[in-house]
């Protein structure tokens, strides 16, 4: 039987989001503890979107923070599904602050989660197939299977020598490998 | 000039937070989101002690969720540096789940975050050095480098060529590659 | 001299946000006051990116609440200035509430919020005048003019027979009301 | 069958609140909606008061915000029901906003709210008539008709022409619309 | 130099509050903790009444929770300096709970709290004399001086032989002691 | 039949908490209020661990506060059952504030919360017999008994000449008053 399709861009959600005094840390800038809140309450809405079910986060992939973020900033989050795997989803997130009477506007994070989607006794339950379209959706849906590998390895589920998809992240490293080892020879 | 050194095990915190309802998503159990909104003060607190600085979250690698946590239930988390670079640190957080009333406690999550020391003015700052000294925080501070590696290939900082640390978890692809490129020679 | 002109489309905010347990009453429904918090940061927002200054609340106007929202729904709220007057701007708000998992798509309310623009020291200041593009745009704008007199009428900041455009809304009432007189003539 | 009868002194509510750092923006004063929410709270438990039901928000009339309210200050908000209509109750609402050490107390804002009392499961349900009895709660009452008729016409849920008790407020647009039919004559 | 005097009415507060979601143990009551937050924000409203002056809190009595207040209930607080002694004030403060649609009022509490008025650089300052009127006021008053000295006998800076006030509270502990001593000549 | 004996140590609970914007007073300090509420949720936490029950906040006894505690600053609360009596637990709690940037770590309080452990429908239930250990864990124990007969004579359910162990705490009282009648023999 075929499972349902359906666009990734179905599955849009933007967020805005005032930082607030409590958000901040004693710089008086944005605590990484708090995006990442927002991140996935974003995030979540978008896998819900593209499930019409509720949603479990089941895994957060590498976050890095670049610079801080203001009190009284505005974020924007901006999270879409890029691809789905039977039962989970993974969910791409942009993130903008934007210091508005001063005029400024900086991409701040990018990042990638993973929900599952589960009926009302939390079991998890399929979803449908996500469909690409645009240049941009079919890369971030091209690379899914690649950072799903990484994940896996990285949360000791599958062995490095199975996950075929990373060779191409790590051919770099191989071919390295491979020439010293003829040069050893 | 020699930097400072300190201990780690003067990092460590432990935490322990009761799961509001607030914190809870439809099906009653402790967000995503929110979990990693702990896990931040935690490690930033640590990060603090090590420092005595104020810090601001740089990364947060790979988290996985592996369960549901329940409203009502506790939510114990410790946090300790493992290592530090210049003006960066590695924080492990280890996070346990327990329903008391049932008698139940789990190992529900593990995660590295990175702060970066700041002076008044936001301005990264040199931290000391820090000594491992039982096996286990060893362990950790070897893995630190490895780490860092793969953070800063993601990141899209550092060529995987570079990444000399990231070899040894890769070296399986690395001899199957170059059992590939034998077996066509 | 000429004020700034900016078009009104890009003052739009779209606000995405999860209806947590303590946003709701004893039904388990989004309290009302809740609600126009919400409201108010949008519109805010909104009203931050038309003029790029710092914005206080300066009135709300009518708003009704048809039904109730349930916990765990998501609410959509799309705001965009519609007009501006010296330092003040209206905008306009539009709210939607989803039950994903139930499929059903309704919209909750729409409200009109006034901001005025301030310096640094909470004075009021010029902001750009609002340029409408589309047909809905031009009737925002259109009205914004009669709900102004509404609002300064029941402000009692206006004498109503100074309230000429309120004429249009009530001219029935004055219709009847002649007819009236005309008949005891 | 006669409906019970209740004093609407009985539902007087007066609730007092400090103003935290969250509640606050930019300029460190109140915002707008988070003293619409305080607004909510306080009429809502004034309306449950009166009808000894679960209360829902039905609509907010016009509030005007004249000046700001400073981190730390006390805001107090007296609330009472003014009038029932069947199952809906208006409620008036008085709020002033003082700076203690300051030594100042000012009247910031006045609104009217009105709530629907329901049954367990949401449905609409009848309330006591609402006995006014100070000159201040007769005026109250009086003016309550005419609040609700603009409520219905400014809702689209009744025509201007039937709208009798609004004819009182309008009578000097009337009045000029007649004397200039009247001139024109 | 006399100091400045102020009738204890004078500080009065009343507060009103909806138990929310957030508020709650597992079995849906008000938790303790949140309850003394909410009498310590009552109680430092009504000392910034009596003093004109930002205040701390110094301590807090002894506190007795009878039974639990349900989710959804309305929590009434009633505040009012009872004395004062140089730069610090004793406040009395009345609880009761609501459950509105169940017709239910009960007393739920009562506490004395302590606060210190202190200056801009937060060092302690005098407050004005508080006058009692009532019967009742007075009987606070009375029994101020003999809270007083018991908390600072609590707080190991008074020896209990100095506590005169307190002999009036143990006269049967020390006419029991009396007896057995003469019993045993 | 016996109870169940439980180790005092198996109670033990370390919270580590960040003082955040909203937990502050004018003076940017924490509120009362708020220290209140962490250690009645610490102490909550060691209750559940010594009984694996839900608890109920029975009473807190006299806290006093010495110093005020920075935005920014790290509070650690530790908290241990000192003893228990049938349904009930007396829990000890020491509170630290720590300005990690500026080095310094201060004891800010200390206190005794009393808990009742209770069933799933609220009523109490015995717990297990406290086992103190160590000459500190004995001290609190021998002391349990003094300060449960102090609530009680407080709390008005206690006839002071009942309150043998309270005698030890007030011997010089009752010999001052042995010595004046004797003196006037």
């Amino acid at each position: 039987m075929l499972r349902k399709q359906k666009p990734v861009k179905d599955s849009f959600v933007r967020m805005t989001e005032l930082v607030l005094p409590n958000d901040t840390n004693t710089l008086n800038n944005l605590m990484g503890g708090r995006m990442m809140h927002l991140m996935d309450v974003a995030a979540a809405i978008s896998a819900q979107r593209h499930s019409n079910r509720i949603v479990v986060t089941a895994s957060v992939d590498n976050v890095s923070f670049r610079q801080g973020i203001k009190l009284g900033s505005v974020v924007t989050l901006e999270a879409q599904v890029t691809r789905s795997f039977s039962s989970s989803m993974e969910v791409h997130i942009d993130v903008w602050a934007e210091d508005i009477p001063n005029g400024t506007k900086v991409k701040s994070n990018e990042a990638f989660f993973t929900f599952v989607a589960v009926d009302q006794s939390g079991r998890p339950i399929d979803v449908p197939d996500a469909i690409a379209e645009t240049p941009e959706e079919v890369a971030l849906y091209d690379g899914a299977l690649r950072r799903r590998q990484l994940r896996l390895v990285l949360g000791g589920r599958m062995a490095p020598q199975d996950a075929t998809e990373l060779k191409a992240l790590f051919d770099l490293v191989a071919q390295a490998a491979e020439e010293d080892s003829s040069g050893s020879a």
